[in-house]
Order: C-alpha cells, then sequence, then structure tokens
C-alpha cells in the first residue's frame, strides 16, 4: 500500500476511535492526516469507499497482533485461547481496532452498504477460530462431542459482547480475559 | 407515567432504533411523537435527560416481555434459558430494545455521561442472571462447580454479542437461538 495511503487509514481508525465511525468526517480525517480532501477522494473515492477500505486495514492490523499473539502457542488449544485473548487487550493499537470493529458492526445496523464486509470479516474469523477448535480436537486437547462451528461463532460474539463491556466502562480487561477463558474452558471441556 | 411521556419516550425508542442514538434529535422526535419540543424539554430537561430516561424507559420495557417468557419455566434451569432467550426474538419491541440497548451500549463508548445508567442495569440482568444460575444449582439441574456469577457475565454478555451479529446481519435470529441454548448447555453442563 502506498504510504500516503496508509497514513491517511491510521488516521481514520484514530478518528473513528475517538469519535465514532458517524462522527468520521473527511473534512476532520483530512486535518488529522494532515492531507487535503482532495488527496483523500483521489485515493478512495468516496466516503463509503474509504469506511471499507478502514475495515480492511483494521482486519490486516488485527492479524499483525493476532499472529504475534499465536507465537509461542504451546499446542493448538493454547493457540485458540491466545487468539481470542489478543482482541482483549490494553494497548493503543488494540483498543483502537476494537472500538473502531464495534463500531462498523453498531453502524451496520442501520447501513447496509457496511454489511457485505463486515458479514465476510466475521465469516473468516469464525472459520479461523473453528480449525483451531478441530486442531485441538484432532490433537486430544478438546471434547470431541463438540461442533467446531458452533464453539467457534459462540466464543467470537463472546468477544465482541465483552469488548464492548469493556469499551463502554462496565468490564475491565482483565475480568474480561478472566471471563474468556473460562469461556474456553466450559466450551471445550477438561484437556484430555 | 403520564400518557404524554410514555408517547414520547416509545416514540424515542422509535426514532433510536430506525436511525440511532446519534441520530437523535430533539425536533425529529417531536415530529414522529406528534408533539412540541417544548414539551420535550418541559418533561425531559434537555437531550441528556431524554436519553437517560429512555434507557429506563427499555428496561422497563424489556421486564415485560422478560417476565412473559418466564411464565411456563418448567424449573429454574428452564427459566434461565427463557431469559436469555427472550432478547433474541423477531418482534417489534424486542427488536427496537435490542437495537436501541446496543446504541446505547456503543454510544457509550464515546460519551461518559451515558455509562452509569449502563453499567447499573448491565449489573442487575447479571445479578438476575446469576441468581437463577444459583437456583439451578441448588434444584440439582446444574454442575455445583461453576460459579454463577462468571456463567451470567458469559451468557448475558454473549446475548449482547450475538444481538450485535443478528441486528448488522451477519447471524439470523433462529441460529443465534440455537447458539445461545448452546452455551447453556457448555456452561451448566447436564442435568444432573
Amino acid at each position: 500500500m502506498a504510504d500516503r495511503q496508509a497514513l491517511i487509514l491510521e488516521a481514520a481508525v484514530r478518528v473513528i476511535a475517538r469519535s465514532g465511525i458517524r462522527g468520521l468526517r473527511v473534512e476532520d480525517l483530512a486535518a488529522e492526516a494532515g492531507v487535503s480532501t482532495a488527496l483523500i477522494y483521489y485515493h478512495f473515492k468516496d466516503r463509503a469507499g474509504l469506511v471499507q477500505r478502514t475495515l480492511a486495514f483494521i482486519n490486516d492490523r488485527a492479524v499483525g497482533y493476532t499472529e504475534e499473539a499465536l507465537q509461542g502457542a504451546q499446542d493448538a488449544r493454547d493457540a485458540l485461547l491466545r487468539l481470542l485473548l489478543s482482541e482483549l487487550q490494553e494497548t493503543g493499537a488494540v483498543r483502537e481496532n476494537s472500538v473502531a470493529w464495534g463500531e462498523l458492526r453498531a453502524s451496520a445496523v442501520f447501513d447496509d452498504s457496511l454489511r457485505g464486509n463486515l458479514v465476510g470479516s466475521t465469516r473468516d474469523w469464525v472459520r479461523d477460530t473453528a480449525e483451531l477448535v478441530a486442531d485441538a480436537q484432532a490433537a486430544g486437547l478438546a471434547d470431541l462431542r463438540v461442533e467446531p462451528l458452533d464453539v467457534a461463532e459462540r466464543l467470537t460474539a463472546l468477544v465482541e459482547g465483552l469488548s464492548g463491556r469493556w469499551l463502554s466502562g462496565s468490564l475491565d480487561v482483565e475480568r474480561a480475559r478472566e471471563l474468556l477463558a473460562g469461556a474456553v474452558e466450559a466450551e471445550l471441556g477438561p484437556r484430555r
């Protein structure tokens, strides 16, 4: 990606994390990124294009920190836990991503044009999670009776639910992580 | 509550469910409710007062349909399941409430003034849910090793996560209900 585009997208995530996707105006973004509005329109066509590319950018960045979290995983079950916990961390990038992702989810309730990307990203995340559940089963580290896709849909939806409570001040991040780890235990059963 | 106030609050939930809390303008609400803006300011003081009262109104209405859901419950475990499932139903009132609740959660990320009520409402919901988990344990219908408060925080956060996916088009309501019922099974273990 051209440096200029990356710079604009990083600024877009910051603006969304600060004031929400519905508060994202191209003028404010131009000021935040230190570029002209013309340059933003040149690269992203319109506001809808900008929002869609920002979502893709958030996903790419999440791949970065989830891969980091997976390094050093002991086994498939540990990898699953690390993958999920990586979304609940008190770091600037994770918090920004979580706020922006939550905003996209919340805005898609009212704006159909955001749904396509969101559905696709959610499906990918659920599929990756389900693969780790199946790997854990194959390695004898999880109950064989559980359905990987069901478990994956629940655990990722729980991450979104806990994330919303964390970011809105109902839950601190340590408690959210503890609850999530407990859900993995309840869903996978004891290590066999 | 005076009829006029109830009428305004019902209209406020409709406006929020249609265009979000950040799209709620007193002028639009006045048009929706068929009253003057002056009357709205008279009853609710300002926009913040209106939003807070709308949240309380949503909670009161939720008590209505959750109590309805609890009627006919076979036992504490069944009551727990019904309480949770009552938040995922394709009816006008439940959808409106879910959208408005999700919006309040999403807006509280950016607006501290919304957090107090939200934290309190969440705490009450978790506590009521935890009581049903403890009742199920006492009746021999749930694993005694599980911690009611942990289970309640997870199941209610999962409802919020599933609800966000349902309302944003990532999940149909039947699948969301099936996943939620599965989580109750995983969390409580087999009926003893």
